[in-house]
C-alpha cells in the first residue's frame, strides 16, 4: 500500500559516500580479488552460481529470521533436496555443490552425508565395503550421518560408552547403549534425515583367556542402517531424533540415538585398518590409520580458510556501514556548521575493525600455506611416509584454535562497533554469529587442543637441548637451535627505530617469544617435572604465541613472493604491520617478559598503530573489503550492501517485509484476546507451549 | 510413548556430585543469600512470586525456543496482559510486577509504558499534564512508548531530525519527518502495542527577527496519541510498525514511526521545564532539568545490579555443569583405573569461570554503593542542590560501560567453557545472551560514554594541579592531590610479599594507576593540547582503569563493614583477591607503565591466581553460586539445574519435548515433497518466504 513514506530519502546518500570512498583509493580490487580467490576457481564458481540461487524462490532469504526452528529444518531439507536437483540440472561438480551450500549460508541436513559419512567410508572401509556402499552414497539413494560424539563424551573419544559386542555364534555385533550418557548426541543429519549412520562404538571382543568375558579394543566405526527406507521410521531397537533448538544450525537436525541390543552383521565394522575374525572374534590391526590425521589437517586448513571468509563478512559489513554512518561533530571543530563525522573516522571504531580487516589477510596466507603443506605432505603419505604428519597435525591444532577464536570474537566486535543497528536483523550477522559460535568447540575444543601443540613443542625443545649438532631437521628445530645458541642474550628487538617500523625485527620478535615460551614450558615440564594439568594455562598461551608466529611469518613470506602492483603491495605491507603490531600490543607483557621486544618499542606502539590505521589503512578500507568479493546474496545485510543503500534497505525490511505488521492486536489487559477481533484468548499460543 | 530409554540412567549421578560439593564447603548459603539479596525485599518477593508463575500455563518456558519471532511477540503480549491481571488478583505492588517481569525473563511489550513513558511524564510533565495523564497511565487504559532514537541518530540526541514546528495561528505543533532517517527507530512498545508515545522532536519556533523563519530550541518531548483506541489502527498522518527480527528481544515490538505534518495541540509539549507561549510562540526554560541526570544515575545503578544477576546466571550454570561433567583422566595419574576428572578441576576452565564468579560479587558491592550514593544525592537534589550530579553521572557512565561489558562477555565465556552442551538450548543461555548483547550499546554506547568519565577526570586533575591547598573537596580530588604530591616516586606497590597477598597494596595499586592515567590524559589534552579524537582510545582505557578502581575499592570496603561469619568472610576475601589480581594480570602492562605494581609482584601473579582458584575458591564454587538463589524457573537450564539432573533434563528436552520429532520427512531428493505422505512440494514453505 502506497503511503507518504514511499518517496522519503535518507538525509545523506550512502551510495555517493561509498563511491567517493572507492574513488579515493588506488587499490585494484580486480587484482587483489584474483590474488585472494583464485584457488580452485573460487571466484569464477561464485560468480556463476550466485545468479542461479538468486532466481530460485526457495533460496531467497527475505523471511528466514521470521521462521520457527522446526520451519527452518523444513526449509533446510527442501533446499538440500533442491540443490541436488540443481546439481543434476546444471551438471555441477562436487565443488559447485559445496559453493552453493556455502552461498545458501546454512548447514544442509545432507551435510554429514557429503562430508564425514562419505569420507569415513572412503578412508576406513575395506575395498569390498567401498565397492558396496559407494554407488549408494554417490547417488544419494541413502543419506548417511556420522555418530561419534555422545551425551557424556565428546573430546575424550576413548571414553565413549556405546558398545559393539561381538557374538561369535551369530557372527553379529550387538550395539548397545548401557547408559543415558551413551546416547549419541549432536550428530548432524542424524535427527530427522539420515537413513544410515557411521556409529562409533567400543569394540568388545571375547577375552580368549577368560571365558565369557570381553575386552575392549577401543572405539571403532560401524556402518548401520537406522531407518526404514520406505516409512523412514527408526528400526526396532533404535531410538533416534533431533535434539532440539541450539544457538545456531537451525536448519540442521543434530540428533541423538540409543540402541537396545541392536544386531548388525559382521561386515558392518569398517575394516580397512581393523579386522575381527568372524569365527574366533580375534582382533587384528592392519595398515596405518595415521592417514586419517592427514585428512584432519586438510579439514583444519579448510577451517582457517572458512574463518577468513566469515571474518571478512563481518568486516565488510562493518567497514561499509561505519563509512556511511555519521554521528557527532568533531569536538575540536572550529565552528558549529561542521558536518557529523563518519563513524569509521573515530580511532575507537578503527581500533576494533581495522585490525580485524588485517586479520582476514593474515588468516588467508596461513590457510594457503596449510593447503600447500598438506599437499606436499600428502605426496609423502601416499608413498607410505607418515613422519611429517605429527608435526602437521599438532601445528594445525594451534591454528584451528587461534583462527576460529579470532573469527568468533571478531564477528561480535564488528557488530558492537556498529552501535544500535548492529543489533538488528539488518546487520546480516545474526545467522553467521549463531552458527559460528560452535566453531571454538567443534573439531577440537579451542582450549583443549592447544595441548597438542605444546606437547609437540616441548618434545622438539627437549631434543634440541639434547642434540648439540648444528643440523636442523625442520624449521621448528632450526628456530629452537638458534634460540638455544643465543639464550643468554641481553638485547631484545627494536621493532621501531626512529618511528620507522622494522619488518624483519617484527618477525624476529615473534620467533624469539615463541622459542622462549617453548623453552619455559620444556623447563617446567621436563626439568622441573611439574604436573601437566598445572601447566595448562601456560601451554595454551604457548600454543597461541607459536600460532601467532606462524601467521606473521606466512603473511611476510607471501608478501615477499607476491607480484602485486606497487600501490596494492604497499597497503598489504601496512596490513601486515597493523596485524603484527596490534598483536604485540595486545599481549605486550609476554613480549616483555620473554625479552623479545625493547621497552621503548612497546611504548611507541599505540601511536604507531593509530597512525597506521588512520593514514595507511582507513583510506583504502572500503576497497580492501570489496576485494573479498562477498556478494550481497551471502551478506544478506542492509548495513553491508555493496551499493550503500543502508537506510532504504532497513526501512524495506521493517515496513514492507515484516509479517508481524500485518496483524492488529488487542492491547487491553482486561481482555485475554490477543489478535484484535479474533476472540481467541491465547488458545493458539497455549497449544504450542 | 514408553520405550527402552525410559529407565536408562546416566553413567554418573549429577545429584550426588552436587550434594558432595555442597557438603564439603562450610559457607552458609542462607547467610550469604540474605547478605546479597535483601535490598527491597528481593529474596522474599522472588520466593513468593516464582510458584505463582510456575502454575500459570502461559508462563511455562518449555517451547519458547521453538516459536517463530512473530509468535514470540504474541506470547509476550499475552503474558504482559496476564501479568496485569495477576497484579490485580494478588494485589501486587510495582516492585512485585517488576519481579514477575524479571522472572518471566523476556522484555514485555508493556515495558516502555512502565518505565520511560511514565517516568518522562512524571519528570517532565507540568502539574496539569501529570494530573491529566497519570490516572490513564496507572490504569493501563492506554499504553505508552518512548520514541526518541531515530534511524539516523541514537547517541547524538541533538542531531535528531524529527521536527515539531509551532503554528501560532492554530496553536498546534506540526510533527514531521522530513527524511527517511528521521524515522523513529528501535523504540520499544511502539511497533504493535502502544496507543500513545512520547515523541522527542526538534522544537522549531518562529524566529521573531526573521519573518517566516524558524529556530530550533533543540529536542523536546511531546506526548502524542498514535493509534485509534478502538481499532488500534495508526492515526492519519502516522506510519508506525515493528522493525522486524533482532538478535534478542523477540517478545518486544521495537518500532519505527514517521509523521506527515501531523498536528498535535499546544499542550502536547511536556512543559515542566520548557514552555512555549501559546500566542507568540516564544520559548522559556524553567527550573533545572538536571534532575533528569539524577534519575539516569539510578537507572545505571539498576543496570549494574542487573548485570551482576545476569552474570550470576551464566556463572551458576557453568559452575554446576562443570562440577558434574567429567572428561579425560589426569595425564599424570599413576594408573589406568583413575576416574575421569571434573571439568571444573582443570585450570583452563577455572581461569575462565572463577574470576567471573568473583566479578558477580564485585559488581554487587558497587551496585549497592551506587544506590546508596544516589539516595544520598537525591536528598540534596530534592533540596535544589545539583552540585554532585555531574560527578555521579560521569562515574556512572564508566561503570555502566565496564560492568555491562563484563556481563556480556562473561555469558559467552561461560558458554564456551561448557564445551558442546553449551551450544545447545539446554544451556539456558540462548535467550539471555541474545537479549543481553544489546546492553553494551543501549543507554549509552560502551565505547562512547567513557568520554564522559575521562572529561570529568581531566577537569578534576586540572583543578588539582592548579589548587595548591591541601583541602580535598571529594574523594577524587583527594586521590589526585595525594598522587600529585608523590608523582616522582620511584617505588611501586609490592602487592605480593613473600607469597602473601597484601590487600592494602592492591588498593593502592589501582588508585595509583587511575591517578597516573588521569594525569597522562590531563597532560595530553590540557598541556599538550592534543585533539580530543586522537585521545579517544587512551580515554577509554582511563575510564576502565578508574572504574576498576571503584569496583576494587567498594569490594574491599564492603568486606570491612560486613558482619559475615568468619568462614564466609574469608572466602569473600579470597574472591576480592581473585577479582583484583586477575584484573591486574589481564592488564599487567598498564600497571607496569604507570609504575603502579612492582615487576616481581606481576611475575608472581599467575601462580597465585592458580592457587587462589584451585585451593580457595574451587571447593566453595557450588555453594557460592547457590548464594545467588537463582530459581530453576529463571535459569531454564538443563546444565544448571539445582538438583544436577543434567543428562536426564537434556534427554527430556530432546526426546519428549521437541515438536520436530513428531514429523516424518521425505528425504528423497528426487521428490519435492517435504513431509512424508503430505504431497506438499514445499508450498507451505514458499508461502512464508
Amino acid at each position: 500500500m502506497p503511503d507518504f513514506t514511499d518517496d522519503l530519502k535518507p538525509s545523506y546518500d550512502g551510495t555517493a559516500i561509498l563511491q567517493a570512498e572507492r574513488d579515493r583509493s588506488s587499490i585494484s580490487v580486480h587484482e587483489l580479488s584474483k590474488h585472494l580467490l583464485s584457488r580452485d576457481g573460487f571466484l569464477e564458481r561464485q560468480n556463476r552460481i550466485v545468479p542461479i540461487l538468486e532466481n530460485e524462490p526457495l533460496f531467497n532469504k527475505r523471511q528466514q529470521l521470521n521462521l520457527s526452528r522446526p520451519e527452518r529444518y523444513h526449509l533446510g531439507l527442501a533446499r538440500a533436496k533442491a540443490l541436488r536437483r540443481l546439481v543434476k540440472k546444471h551438471g555441477w561438480d562436487h565443488e559447485d555443490h559445496k559453493m552453493a551450500e556455502y552461498l545458501t549460508d546454512e548447514m544442509s541436513p545432507y551435510h554429514l552425508h557429503m562430508s564425514m559419512f562419505s569420507t569415513t567410508v572412503k578412508e576406513q572401509g575395506s575395498e569390498e565395503q567401498k565397492k558396496y556402499w559407494w554407488p549408494k552414497i554417490e547417488s544419494y539413494k541413502m543419506v548417511g550421518a556420522y555418530a561419534q560424539t555422545e551425551m557424556g563424551h565428546g573430546s575424550n573419544v576413548q571414553g565413549l560408552e556405546c558398545q559393539a559386542k561381538y557374538d561369535v555364534k551369530s557372527k553379529e555385533f550387538v550395539i548397545h547403549s548401557p547408559y543415558l550418557t551413551a546416547s549419541k548426541w549432536w550428530n548432524g543429519t542424524l535427527g530427522r534425515t539420515a537413513t544410515h549412520a557411521i556409529v562409533v562404538a567400543q569394540l568388545l571382543l571375547p577375552d580368549a583367556g577368560n571365558n565369557g568375558a570381553f575386552l575392549s579394543q577401543g572405539p571403532h566405526p560401524f556402518i548401520v542402517q537406522i531407518r526404514d527406507m520406505k516409512t523412514h521410521m527408526p528400526l526396532d531397537g533404535i531410538v533416534v531424533g533431533d535434539i532440539g533448538p541450539k544457538y545456531g544450525y537451525t536448519s540442521m537436525d543434530n540428533g541423538y540415538m540409543l540402541f537396545n541390543n541392536y544386531r548388525v552383521p559382521h561386515d558392518a565394522l569398517l575394516s580397512r585398518y581393523a579386522k575381527v575374525d568372524p569365527t574366533t572374534g580375534t582382533f587384528r590391526k592392519e595398515g596405518h590409520p595415521a592417514v586419517v590425521y592427514g585428512s584432519l589437517t586438510n579439514v583444519r586448513a579448510t577451517i582457517v580458510m572458512h574463518a577468513r571468509l566469515v571474518l571478512a563478512r563481518a568486516v565488510t559489513i562493518s567497514v561499509r556501514y561505519t563509512s556511511i554512518r555519521r554521528q557527532f561533530k568533531d569536538r575540536d571543530a572550529p565552528n558549529d556548521t561542521a558536518p557529523e563525522m563518519a563513524v569509521l573516522d573515530y580511532p575507537t571504531v578503527q581500533v576494533r575493525i581495522l585490525p580485524l580487516l588485517a586479520t582476514t589477510f593474515a588468516l588467508h596466507y596461513t590457510g594457503e600455506a596449510m593447503y600447500n603443506l598438506y599437499n606436499d605432505t600428502r605426496a609423502s603419505i601416499d608413498k607410505g611416509d607418515f613422519s611429517s604428519i605429527a608435526e602437521l597435525h599438532s601445528l594445525s591444532s594451534g591454528l584451528k584454535s587461534l583462527c576460529t577464536t579470532y573469527a568468533a570474537n571478531g564477528i561480535e566486535t564488528c557488530r558492537r562497533a556498529m552501535g544500535g543497528h548492529g543489533f538488528g536483523g539488518g546487520s546480516g550477522l545474526i545467522g553467521i554469529n549463531n552458527d559460528y559460535l560452535s566453531k571454538p568447540t567443534v573439531e577440537g575444543d579451542n582450549w583443549m587442543i592447544t595441548q597438542q601443540v605444546a606437547a609437540y613443542l616441548i618434545k622438539k625443545m627437549t631434543s634440541a637441548v639434547k642434540d648439540t649438532s648444528n643440523a636442523a631437521e625442520d624449521p621448528t628445530d632450526e628456530l629452537f637451535k638458534l634460540y638455544l645458541s643465543d639464550r643468554d642474550r641481553k638485547s631484545s628487538a627494536d621493532i621501531i627505530c626512529d618511528g620507522e617500523i622494522a619488518n624483519g625485527a617484527i618477525l624476529e620478535a615473534f620467533r624469539w617469544r615463541a622459542a622462549d615460551l617453548s623453552y619455559q614450558a620444556y623447563h617446567a615440564r621436563v626439568v622441573q617435572k611439574k604436573k601437566w594439568n598445572s601447566l595448562l594455562i601456560q601451554l595454551h598461551k604457548l600454543s597461541n604465541a607459536y600460532s601467532e608466529m606462524i601467521l606473521v611469518q606466512n603473511f611476510a613470506k607471501a608478501l615477499q613472493l607476491s607480484r602485486l602492483s606497487p600501490a596494492t603491495a604497499i597497503t598489504m605491507t601496512h596490513l601486515f604491520q597493523l596485524f603484527s603490531l596490534h598483536t604485540i600490543d595486545a599481549d605486550a607483557r609476554s613480549f616483555t617478559t620473554t625479552n623479545a621486544v625493547t621497552s621503548s618499542s612497546l611504548d611507541a606502539l599505540p601511536n604507531l598503530i593509530l597512525m597506521l590505521m588512520a593514514e595507511k589503512i582507513r583510506p583504502h578500507a572500503v576497497k580492501l573489503v570489496d576485494c573479498w568479493a562477498l556478494p550481497d546474496y551471502i551478506l544478506d545485510s542492509a548495513l553491508g550492501r555493496y551499493d550503500g543503500k543502508v537506510y532504504e534497505d532497513l526501512y524495506d525490511r521493517a515496513h514492507r517485509r515484516n509479517p508481524l505488521n500485518r496483524t492488529t492486536f488487542n492491547v487491553d489487559w482486561e481482555s485475554d484476546e490477543i489478535v484484535l477481533g479474533s476472540g481467541d484468548g491465547g488458545r493458539h499460543l497455549l497449544a504450542k507451549l
